[in-house]
């Protein structure tokens, strides 16, 4: 069996093995829902009166292995609303799950773990699959409690969220043990407050970042390379505004379709007053944070009349873009309410569809790959040959997926078709990349969009003097600065590569009498477009060696009576033991070669 | 007499000639005010059910000349409230300005043409200065017409502005026409349009430009080559979000004082329904687009405790801000209601001041002489001392106007000392720039801060380990990088120079067979940071010529077989008659040697 199948059903039983647990140790618990993660398994519960707490877990998993050595049958059972109900009696949360599986009109499915004499000795609603006995569970240990609402709605009660994980052998929980642990330390909200990168702050707003000076100039480093990557490719680049006319995003089709995703309106035309005596502005006056740079991108692209030959027209913008994302989902730089896309546009020909996809992917590699070490996973995301969802015509669509596999095939890479995956408005490719950690996320993408055209009434003229519709591919390589940032911190644990770092070296004087040379050479360095920061002697230099350590700073430059003499520097590599002396302006040249 | 001041009372007595004219012509005309501007004089009327026009205007003159040359005197007369009300009987808008100067407890003040046996001809409301006689007006001309709200409120009627200008000189006057007709050639609405710099698209918003491929390329390259300065000159990069809760706003004292400004609030925490039944959301949940971007600075700057070695802080941001103009004060660049600020806080010790003071005006020199050849004109705006409007404390305002004074002194800067011209919250130096046509432009500022350092509660920890309260000095160099690129568009009336050019060269292909070393040409510039376009032999070489001149292309270099066959390539620069034939490599580091 395919390894990360066996996975999930171990997960699943996981789950139940734990929910038998807990209720042989709280009988009076409320079971909620409990479904499975890329690595965990977890499961709700409403404890009542009693308060669960972390020491709590032993005594659960000790249940647990008791129902593992037990060793029980598990086996699918279906049933009627009412036996289920019969079942579930007093489970508050299970009743109201039954309910709606009813009101669906379908069967309700239980697992249930089977005694001696096939005597059912505990079940739970679930569709499977799971693992054909308790006893398969393997090594498995209760990871940690959390606080969540029930479905997942503010409004209804906090459950108690216990997760856990398991596996076949010792060594993967080991393993896994160390990944948790090797993540905590990378953690990119612990950093990004360590090394300065970042700050979040109540009167500013959730989920909106201040970039510090060291994440900004790791953002303003960032952007210009991938700017100046994308110039030599052909790219060109636009600006947009934050927001935009309701009208806009009407005739993008946003405005209803996107509500719930965007910040509310901007009033515009009404004062003050108007304001605070509730009173409604002009319906033509309503403007709105852009939660895309689209549309916009196709104004710029209808200033103009394009003949076949401008075509492909490839439009690049760091859109900074505003959605409304739920308080509950936010966190760190992972999931905000304001975040830079590296979005692009490319509007083409159809004969150029191809070539243009080839490029993108290529980029992909030299981005992802090659400069920042990701290992890439390919996905094609296809439409659902049963529904009627989807917007285009149909062989618009089959031309597009067909060259999506045709396109992967030349370049050689295997990929995964998700049939239905597709957005309502085209096909698409998508990249997820792995960090060293193994953890894999999904970063760039490559969607037609047969919607925009039609609806901004984009043309072309082509060679034989007629209007036609041009194609247009989005593409994000990077997703949002934000969330990359994020990953490249946790990736890289916080130690930049020297082009990247914000500060790349240290400049250490040993005692007050060496600061002129060091300060000289801070701003030599400064001159030539490089980033070092003198500290002086008012730390011991011992102190001073670890704290370049702690910030994870390419270089330590010591600066003593040998170097003033000799003109050179004593250097230490961020992660060496090894000093090494070399010429000041070599120092230099070895420092900004990437900048 | 200084000249500016003769030229004010020319343009003071030019409006009153011309407003006695059509009231010639025009008997029942309503005047409504009219004062003079750096170049002219305007005057508006209510010409009820006339229709007039530019070609009125010659009549208007004619009678003008009658009174030149009648050589009235011109006296100042004051008077009661009741006397000019009978002397402005039915000029109803002057009878509202009476009201309102009588209700001051002020006494009116007329200036007169006085005829024979000393009669007053004509008078209007005036605090003059006027020349002594009519007959010194000198050369005039009544250039257009333009509708103009009364008092500028859209809610008033429109009334109908008449422009002049007049002179001593016929020279001078000519000068004037030249100066107009050079500056409507250069103006950057429409050489924005030809050019493909920028456009405004009602769908989107009044006021917001959409910066098109190569608008956003010489941006970029401003942008960067601004940013690089900076570096080298010790700041750093901040980014923060466009949007702030309304905390932020009352932190800094925005909220309530900017309000006119400021795009109405978001209410956040609304639902779409809320918004739609009109309901308000919850207090602490609105949001607004930043006007400024000095509070979210501030925010960064109290993330961290700074001890005095950590001074001066000097942060910078390109921050796109959003402020409320009327739809009637928008035009062009020049006025919009989204732009981006160069913008820059250096927070810094007392003793640190003058030295920050001095690097600013450096780099205003390199900036805006060096690299773009303005003339610089330096205004230090100081408290008015009879007034109580200021905040902070006097011995810090006396501290900083001094340094102000001294350090313009120690530059050897010629200023001018505009008391009751600093802003609330601290004096200022401002930095004019004449462009090419002589005009003025206030770019760059130089701002004391007392306000936020207090409302944020801002310090450091100084020497003896006591909180201090640091010196903020807000900076802007490029001042709204849209109005400078307008102005920029101007002065350089499209011709860029070669690296902010968007495309810095066409490749010309004689023919057909030269399209491969022409399109290899143009990969080799893309990867070398370069920027050049290929124009195929689909059209003559004469007419793609014409057209690098047209969209003013730095270089049109052409190929043909003795380009070929010894790998050169023949370059006409814009401007220049003479072709030259140079190696490729060489064509291409001059080129890109400054990019």
């Amino acid at each position: 069996m395919d390894k990360d199948q066996l996975g999930i059903k171990r997960r699943h039983t996981g789950s139940h093995v734990m929910s038998a647990a807990v209720k042989m140790v709280y009988p009076n618990a409320k079971r909620g829902v409990g479904p499975w993660t890329e690595t965990e398994f977890y499961q709700d519960f409403d404890f009542g009166e009693n308060k669960v707490s972390e020491s709590n877990l032993k005594e659960i998993e000790k249940k647990m292995r008791w129902i593992v050595n037990k060793n029980f049958k598990i086996e699918q059972k279906m049933c009627s609303e009412k036996e289920a109900k019969e079942i579930f009696k007093g489970d508050e949360y299970k009743i109201e799950l039954i309910d709606e599986i009813s009101a669906r009109g379908e069967k309700i499915s239980l697992y249930a773990f089977i005694g001696d004499e096939g005597r059912i000795v505990y079940s739970d609603l679930c569709a499977g699959p799971h693992l054909a006995t308790t006893g398969e569970l393997g090594v498995f240990k209760l990871t940690r409690l959390a606080g969540a609402y029930w479905r997942g709605d503010e409004k209804n009660k906090m459950l108690t969220r216990i997760y856990g994980v398991a596996f076949e052998k010792e060594e993967e929980l080991k393993e896994y043990e160390h990944l948790i642990e090797e993540a905590k330390k990378r953690d990119h909200r612990k950093l990004g407050k360590e090394l300065g990168i970042y700050t979040i702050d109540p009167t500013v707003g959730l989920g909106l970042p201040l970039w510090k000076p060291k994440g900004a100039m790791i953002l303003t480093k960032l952007r210009r390379w991938f700017e100046d990557e994308q110039l030599r490719r052909g790219y060109v680049p636009v600006y947009t505004p934050h927001i935009g006319r309701k009208a806009l995003w009407e005739t993008s089709g946003h405005w209803g379709f996107y509500n719930n995703s965007m910040y509310p309106p901007i009033q515009v035309g009404q004062s003050l007053a108007d304001y605070q005596d509730n009173r409604k502005p002009q319906e033509n006056e309503i403007y709105l944070l852009k939660p895309m740079n689209c549309p916009a991108h196709m104004v710029i692209y209808n200033d103009d009349m394009h003949s076949y030959r401008d075509l492909p027209l490839r439009m690049y913008e760091f859109g900074t873009v505003y959605r409304y994302e739920q308080k509950g989902e936010l966190g760190g730089l992972t999931r905000v309410r304001g975040f830079t896309q590296d979005d692009a546009h490319i509007i083409c020909r159809r004969d150029q569809v191809e070539q243009e996809m080839k490029n993108i992917i290529d980029l992909a590699w030299f981005v992802l790959k090659e400069t920042f070490g990701f290992e890439i996973e390919v996905y094609a995301s296809l439409r659902d040959p049963e529904s009627d969802k989807y917007l285009g015509e149909g062989k618009d669509w089959d031309m597009a997926e067909a060259s999506i596999k045709k396109v992967l095939k030349e370049k050689n890479l295997p990929y995964t078709e998700e049939k239905g995956e597709a957005a309502f408005y085209g096909p698409k490719m998508d990249f997820k990349v792995k960090d060293c950690l193994g953890r894999k996320w999904q970063l760039s993408t490559i969607q037609f969009d047969f919607n925009l055209p039609t609806r901004f009434d984009m043309n072309y003229i082509n060679e034989k003097g007629e209007q036609e519709r041009p194609f247009v591919i989005h593409r994000a390589m990077l997703g949002s600065l934000e969330r990359f940032m994020g990953i490249l911190i946790e990736h890289y644990a916080g130690a930049f590569p020297t082009w990247l770092a914000p500060v790349q070296a240290h400049i250490l004087p040993v005692a007050d009498q060496h600061e002129g040379f060091a300060s000289e050479l801070q701003q030599k360095i400064q001159l030539a477009g490089g980033r070092a920061e003198m500290h002086n002697a008012s730390e011991t230099l011992g102190k001073r060696i670890r704290n370049a350590q702690m910030q994870k700073i390419p270089f330590a430059v010591v600066i003593g009576d040998k170097e003033v003499v000799s003109g050179s520097v004593t250097v230490r590599k961020y992660g060496e033991e090894k000093d090494q002396t070399m010429k000041v302006e070599k120092f230099i040249n070895q420092l900004t070669e990437n900048n």
